[in-house]
C-alpha cells in the first residue's frame, strides 16, 4: 500500500470507457455516438469564436445556456446546472448527497459507472436486480441517499415506465437522479419530476441526441436547493468557452435535433427486426442502441469475431449481461455493414 | 437544514471567482488573464476541426497531448495527466490523498480556493501564516496528509526560494501540491521536484502564460503512482476534444510562449516601478500580476473608484490582505489607461 493514497481509492477499479480507435474505417458501434454530425450551426459557431474569446475565462455561470435550457424544459434558470459531460452531475451528486456513512444505490445491471462512483466517494454501494426482463423492480433500498436511475436504462435501452418511476420518487427518501442520457430516443420523459418533486435531479448530455460527444456538455435540472448544492462543489469554471457556445447552437435548432432522432429511430426498428431475423433476443429499445442475445452463439465470441472484421460493437463480461451485445444504431450503411459482417460469421460457423 | 443535502455542503461558502464583466471596453486586469492573444497556431488548429470530431468521444486519456507534455518536461507520459483547468487537478488532489479524519494545508494567505477544497472534501483545514512581509515560513503542519502550495504565490506574487521548498517537500510525509499556475513568469521553477519526489505533485495551467483560460486546459507532473491515484477518480472524459487538440497547439509553440512572457516580464517591471513612484509598497512579484498596497489611501476605495472608471483590478478583504491591490499585467496600454484612472482618483483626493 502507499500511504500517501486513499485506502479506498488504492483498492478502487477505475471505470472503463468504450474503446475509441484511431481508426477512422472502424464501423463504430460501441459507444453510442450520433453517426450523424451535429446541427451545422455547430460548426458556424465554432467558426466565429475569437482569439479573444479563448484567452479570457469562460462564464463562471455559464448564464446564456443556462437560460436556453431553462427555456427549452420551462423552468427558471435556477433550476439549472451545466456540466463538463453529465458525469460530472453524477460525480457531484456522489460528493453533494451521501455522508460517509450513506448509501448510493442503483439497478442492475445499469451503467456501471454508478459503483465507481461509490468507491470514489468511499461510501456503501446497494445494487437492486431488475427482474429477469430487465424490467422494473421495486426498489427496497430506501434507506439510500441517493439512486441513480437511468431511463431508458443502459445497456438494455429499456424504458421503465413513468408511473412506476413517478411513485418511486415519491416514495424515496433520498434523491433520485434521473440519468436520462437516452431519452430523447424514447416516447416520454420525466423532466416534470424535475420541478415537481423537491428530491429529483434529471440529468441530460448532448453526446447522443445532439451528436456533441467531443465538446462535453452536459446539465442537470432539479429544486433550487438541490442545484445550488451541485453548484457550490464544482470547479468554478467547469465548462469551458467553446463548449458555452456549441452548446448553445446546438440545443437552439430544434428541428435538426427532431430530424436526427427520427433517423436513428427509424434506423433502430430496422436493426431490431433484422436482428430478429438472424435469431437474437432483442429487447424493445427506446434509446440508440439495441440490446441483444445471439441465440446460436456465444455473445464474446461474435463481438470479437466482429472486431476482427472492424465492426465494433461492445460487450459487457458478467453473469447478467455476458449473454447480450450492445449495438449503437449507426447509419443505415454502418448496419448494412454490421449485418454483412455477421452473415459471414454465421457462414463460417454453418460449415 | 435541507435533510437531502450534505452538511457539510449545507454549510459550505462556495468559492468566489473574480468577476467577468460582459462589456468588453473595460480594462481588464483582475482575474490575471494574458493580455496577448494565445499563439497563431492555435486559431489555425481551431479552423481545422470538423464536424466528425465533435460528433466523437474525445480521447479519454488525452494521449498526445500528455506526450507533448512529457516531452517538455523530459519525463514519461505515465508521469502525466490532463485536466479540465488545473483546478481539476487540485480538486482530485482532495479526493485521492485524504482520508476522511485527514487535513489539508496551505498558507496563508494563499490561492482562496484551498479552504474550500478542504470544505467540499469535509476535512480539516490548518492555514500556515506566512511572515508578515509574507515571504517563507516553515510549515508545522505535518500531519497534513495534503499541503497546497503555490509558487509563485497567489496573491502576492512572491516567488518562494527553491531551497526552502525543496527541503520541505523532503520533509514533509504527506504529498506536496506544488500550484505553479504562474512559474512560467518567474525566475525559477520546481518541475524536476516531481520526478524526484513520491510525494510531489507540480500542477500547470495554459491559463496564464499560453492565454488560454477559456478553454480550461490543466495538468499534473508526479510520480506514477500519484498520477495513477488521480486519473482512476477523474471523469473518464475529463479534457474535451478541442481542448486537447488546441492546447497541444498552444505547447508545440515554444517561440511565441517565450516572447509573451517576455513582454509581460517588461510590463511588470515597469508596472512595478511606476505603482512605487505613485506611493504604493509593492511585493516583488514573480507573477503575471502585482501585489502592491497604497500608502496614502484605502486599498479598498481605490479598488471602487478605479471600477467606477471601467477599470477592474481584485480585492481581497481580510485583515492580512485588504491593505493591498491585485493588479494583473496587462498591455501597456492597459496599464497607461491604470494610471490615468489612478492619477484622476489621487488629484479629486488631493483637492
Amino acid at each position: 500500500m502507499n500511504q500517501l493514497i486513499r485506502n479506498s481509492v488504492e483498492k478502487l477499479s477505475a471505470y472503463t470507457p468504450g474503446e475509441q480507435p484511431k481508426d477512422r474505417t472502424v464501423v463504430k458501434l460501441n459507444t453510442n455516438e450520433n453517426p450523424y454530425p451535429p446541427s451545422p450551426a455547430v460548426m458556424e459557431n465554432l467558426a466565429s469564436a475569437t482569439a479573444d474569446d479563448l484567452r479570457r475565462y469562460p462564464d463562471p455561470t455559464s448564464k446564456k445556456l443556462c437560460e436556453k435550457i431553462a427555456e427549452l424544459h420551462n423552468c427558471s434558470v435556477e433550476n439549472v446546472l451545466a456540466s463538463n459531460g453529465s458525469d460530472e452531475v453524477l460525480s457531484l451528486c456522489a460528493a453533494a448527497f451521501v455522508e460517509n456513512n450513506g448509501i448510493i444505490s442503483s439497478f442492475d445491471p445499469s451503467y456501471s459507472l454508478y459503483p465507481v462512483l461509490a468507491a470514489i466517494r468511499d461510501v456503501k454501494y446497494k445494487p437492486v436486480a431488475l427482474s429477469e426482463s430487465f424490467g422494473w423492480q421495486e426498489p427496497e433500498h430506501d434507506e439510500a441517499s441517493l439512486f441513480y436511475l437511468t431511463n431508458p436504462n443502459a445497456p438494455t435501452g429499456l424504458l421503465f415506465p413513468k408511473e412506476k418511476t413517478h411513485a418511486f420518487c415519491q416514495k424515496f427518501r433520498g434523491v433520485v437522479l434521473m440519468d436520462e442520457a437516452y431519452v430523447d430516443f424514447a416516447s416520454e420523459n420525466s423532466m416534470n419530476f424535475a420541478t415537481e418533486f423537491d428530491n429529483v435531479i434529471v440529468a441530460r448530455t448532448l453526446s447522443k441526441s445532439y451528436s456533441l460527444a467531443g465538446i462535453r456538455l452536459g446539465y442537470a435540472v432539479g429544486s433550487v436547493a438541490l442545484i445550488e448544492a451541485l453548484s457550490k462543489i464544482r470547479d468554478s469554471y467547469n465548462v469551458n468557452y467553446l463548449t458555452q457556445k456549441l452548446g448553445l447552437a446546438a440545443l437552439s435548432d430544434r428541428d435538426y435535433h427532431r430530424a436526427t432522432i427520427e433517423k436513428i429511430k427509424a434506423t433502430r426498428s430496422r436493426l431490431s427486426k433484422q436482428l430478429e431475423e438472424c435469431n437474437f433476443t432483442v429487447i424493445p429499445s427506446e434509446a440508440n442502441f439495441v440490446w441483444a442475445k445471439p441465440n446460436l452463439e456465444d455473445a464474446e465470441v461474435i463481438f470479437n469475431a466482429l472486431r476482427e472484421k472492424n465492426v465494433f460493437v461492445r460487450y459487457f463480461p458478467g453473469i447478467i449481461t455476458g449473454d447480450y451485445l450492445r449495438i449503437t444504431v449507426g447509419t443505415d450503411e454502418q448496419i448494412d455493414r454490421f449485418f454483412e459482417a455477421l452473415q459471414t460469421i454465421n457462414k463460417r460457423r454453418d460449415k
